[in-house]
């Protein structure tokens, strides 16, 4: 997907954002670092009609609480009836009943266009109430991917595992994305910020699968920029971020790693 | 105003803040790097009684709810009884109902020493239920004065509006402050902070419009200063704080470009 | 307590840690750097499941509200059913009797292992309802480590007085700690991530005691680090971010200062 950050930075898109208290000055500045522009309004009173005037609506359980999820839920129904994309992050499902009930039922009751989540995360939600196993060898490697694409035509969702290697899914075609540095994970706050990212770029796009990998590598790249000039956590981050306001399409196209699956 | 940042140095004003998680930690360590003291207490059981201890009480809709309204009028009720100034900072009025609402029930209510808003926001405010215009020729921009003039002597109180110039007036005296830095606009809470701040120096003088008039002055001066160390939006952030933390009376004096409307 | 770091790098405690809005990140991104891992969730309806995976719970009151009053009940009942420590940061204790309240109720409904505030807060506990005073000869510290010993005692706790000059007592050995910066107390959130550091240091061993005061020289030493590099209170925070993750046990013994009571 060429030009797609320019055209972000063009149409400035508004991602409507429900999120934790941790880390949503993150997902506020990264939102608008990108190009958009972040709205965190999470009361019952407005958000279904703040989600109208929004491109994509994001959705973290990081910490989640029941006033929160009854607004998930109304803002999430008015981005189905005008069709706005969703992108769900189920941050620690599968840690308590609550969260996975609470996963179950957005599933259940919204339509989930983008579900991004680390391996532990989405292999709950591919496998039920299974254990979740590691990856150790290529067979597992294997079944991951093909539980993660069954997942993805059950949702009709673009789904994404983040890590060391990213995949990203429709069910049909998948990607692994090789970019991304090991400093992101030594940050809090990485993984909400590849959720408001992906809402970025699904905000200017009807084509979910290949926005969101563009979104997966665009995030990927900015982090090896940034590895090349700090290598302490806290410094790395502002880092990181100065360097998705400046990352250019060009970039992408030159640095993107992506294998077909 | 001569002498304000050596005040408040010295009398440390405390001012409790009432605001959206979003920029929560923004608005406080801005408070504390102009040399106040922040209290963010926002529970309707206590607000009444930590506002008693306050210099000043800074309210910000940005991710406004219920609880949180209570906590306002509650909070703000005790401020007018004990003659603590009330800086409102109208986030997004206008977008939702709830905002819009919200904002003139604290109008109603409350009486308020400062407004602080973008152009948009003012203009809500200034012009009812009215259509915010643009402003694009000088004829428009003679308007908006008028307006918001209007907005001062009804609401008894000192108007801001924030921008690429900003205005400050009472409604008699009106001023257009011409400091600032185009990176104040692509970092996240700038707007908030500056609510805060305009808190910090109402905390410390009586005369509202004097204190708001070297507040915006003063932070623009920092937005510049800042921005001949730093080109990028993270790292800019940074300075900025840094920068408020270090600047002098006389840089005030030095720098300020104050036009008389 | 030699090797504590290489421990907490190895075991990665989970921090468990309900806390205030204002400086959650910060406290977040602290428990990683340290080698910790942090979760936040604050709802009743998961805090007593979460806290089961927890090896530390950090309750902290900087913006208490009811909701969040029960939810630290809940989790502290769960932590002492496990035997899982339990921190308590009393911020702004005395401010308003809500939050004077809640401490008691936490003190007299939970077993706190460890109480950690600054000399004003700790004197409200130690003190009862009676004024604070300020420590002005050696008669007056002489009676403030009486009195903070004969609370930890009281409540078999240990009890850290944070300042310039830090006290940490289990009522029976007691020691003064020179380490830190003045810096530090120009930053918000140091109070808060040094609450975090006492959870990571007291998740990997059963003796408080040593744990609290390696935490507390640590975070000592990892600010005079910074102030070695850093001078501006921005600046500052993120170089003190940077020297956590850094910080190694050899340096502890090294630059320690600490006086035995």
């Amino acid at each position: 997907m060429q030009e797609i950050l320019s055209r972000i930075r063009e149409e400035k898109p508004l991602i409507h954002q429900i999120t934790n208290y941790v880390t949503v000055n993150d997902a506020a500045n990264i939102t608008l670092y990108w190009g958009g522009l972040p709205v965190m309004a999470d009361a019952k009173e407005e958000v279904a009609e703040m989600v109208q005037a929004a491109q994509a609506l994001v959705l973290n359980i990081g910490t989640l609480n029941q006033r929160q999820v009854s607004s998930m839920i109304k803002a999430g129904k008015q981005a189905n009836r005008l069709g706005i994309p969703i992108i769900l992050d189920p941050v620690g499902v599968g840690a308590t009943e609550f969260r996975t009930k609470t996963v179950r039922r957005l599933l259940d009751e919204l339509e989930i266009a983008v579900i991004k989540g680390n391996q532990g995360e989405i292999s709950i939600l591919a496998e039920g109430e299974g254990e979740v196993r590691g990856v150790e060898s290529v067979g597992d490697y294997e079944e991951l991917v093909a539980n993660v694409q069954k997942l993805a035509v059950a949702e009709k969702a673009v789904v994404i595992v983040s890590g060391a290697e990213d995949i990203v899914t429709d069910g049909k075609e998948s990607y692994q994305v090789n970019n991304g540095h090991r400093l992101l994970g030594q940050v809090v706050g990485t993984g909400c910020m590849l959720g408001s990212t992906l809402g970025v770029f699904a905000g200017v796009s009807d084509d979910y699968l290949t926005a969101s990998l563009t979104a997966v590598t665009a995030y990927g790249i900015a982090g090896e920029i940034a590895g090349r000039k700090a290598s302490e956590p806290a410094t790395y981050k502002t880092t990181f971020m100065d360097s998705i306001s400046e990352l250019t399409d060009e970039e992408i196209v030159k640095h993107q790693q992506i294998t077909k699956l």
